[in-house]
């Protein structure tokens, strides 16, 4: 990793969940695009790392991902995803077009406030929460006591006592299944999700759909998506996506 | 309004709720601006206009702000925001430095899911909601139906009948007020929201804070939040925004 010759001259480290996906997997990638050298820190999710004093001392919030870049301490994957595209050399990960900019941007917002939110909360529901109860209940205790601000500690113990209502679990379904039916209606009319090039909403789109054709085969296929398929194809072939999943272990939930 | 001769050239119109502010007040503000001159298309909240089937020929999910440039429909007011900056000519309302863009990126998902949604609860709650009960039930019941998405069929239901728990509403009311704590802190370093220079974070900001001082005087006011009030003075002296306050009518809770 070069990590001593770069803090010769650039510090530049990334905090994420391991293995990367979802916001985690967003600011990996766009680095590994962008050709970024940088230090991992593996945050490990099942220990409850982000809550770790010595996390909360790089991230008050215990959010993952955060970007160290010198001092600078970046949160919030959506906009560090431009601050890395702007910062760093390397091609670039927005359209020149306005309009195209526009579908982006569009694109990273829908995944933040609806299909990521609905994804994370079938995928607590079947899988995380379940092996989150496998701790000790002083430990998941623990940990729910650790979280830092009032809202994320609700969230937290919804997920991890898995108390969604079916009405709650029935909607997200209803947005994973309109979500795959809204990339498939995207990628119709133009190579790439934004347009004509590669951009930070594919990245950002992989990083929550690519396990769709195993997690729901009935909703993403080869018959009803073609296009969502071809897409999902081209993107296994990049680089930097080879590179992001060779480097992966897998996922403790399919381990 | 210069309508006809602008046509010859470029079609340009902003659908918006009357009087300008929220998301309507963002896009507003930020065309005039750019000093883009473009034809008002008003949306009257009360009378349900953004679910009236001319409406949803414009924006099949009835929401405001949309506008329309030459043949592009521009919806979501946040990535609408960038691409008016970008796409016209006129001042730049993007920093030119990555680390103050993310700084605007922030502020501005940060009012879209937490400051913004919390401040719409309790305007509901207050004001909104109680006018609209005051409209004849088949009539609040006949735009319940026409909303064209469930889950927003879900929200503007809980919005109308003002069934929205104690816990929720304290739950809001502490975000703004976290809000107007995070506001006067960002402002004790620098003097526009994202840095140096004012932007699209400073437009975003004011339509949803810009009634903070009168809507919650004990949480923002010249004692505790002295730079919040010295921004908003200056916010009232730029002409754009004397522009805006000059056309906009009384909202209907304050008529």
């Amino acid at each position: 990793m070069g990590q001593k010759m770069m803090r010769e001259q650039e510090m530049i480290e990334l905090y994420y969940f391991e293995p990367p996906n979802a916001n985690s997997g967003k600011a990996f990638l766009t680095l590994l695009e962008k050709n970024v050298d940088f230090v991992r820190r593996e945050v490990q999710f099942l220990e409850f790392e982000q809550h770790s004093p010595e996390y909360l001392k790089v991230n008050p919030k215990g959010q993952v991902p955060t970007l160290i870049h010198n001092n600078r301490v970046i949160t919030e994957s959506t906009p560090m995803g431009e601050y890395i595209d702007e910062a760093f050399p390397g091609p670039s990960l927005i359209p020149a077009d306005p309009l195209a900019r526009w579908r982006m941007r569009c694109w990273s917002h829908y995944l933040d406030i609806d299909f990521g939110p609905a994804l994370s909360m079938i995928a607590w529901s079947r899988f995380i929460g379940p092996m989150m109860r496998a701790h000790h209940p002083d430990k998941v205790q623990a940990f729910i006591d650790s979280v830092p601000t009032p809202e994320r500690k609700i969230a937290w113990q919804t997920a991890i006592r898995g108390t969604f209502t079916d009405d709650q679990l029935s909607e997200s379904a209803r947005r994973l299944e309109r979500g795959a039916r809204k990339v498939e209606t995207a990628l119709t009319g133009r190579p790439w999700l934004a347009g004509a090039s590669y951009s930070l909403a594919d990245i950002n789109l992989l990083n929550f759909f690519g396990s769709m054709p195993t997690f729901l085969p009935q909703v993403v296929n080869a018959t009803v998506s073609p296009r969502t398929m071809a897409w999902l194809q081209k993107m296994a072939e990049r680089p930097a996506v080879k590179r992001m999943r060779a480097e992966s272990k897998p996922a403790p939930w399919s381990r």
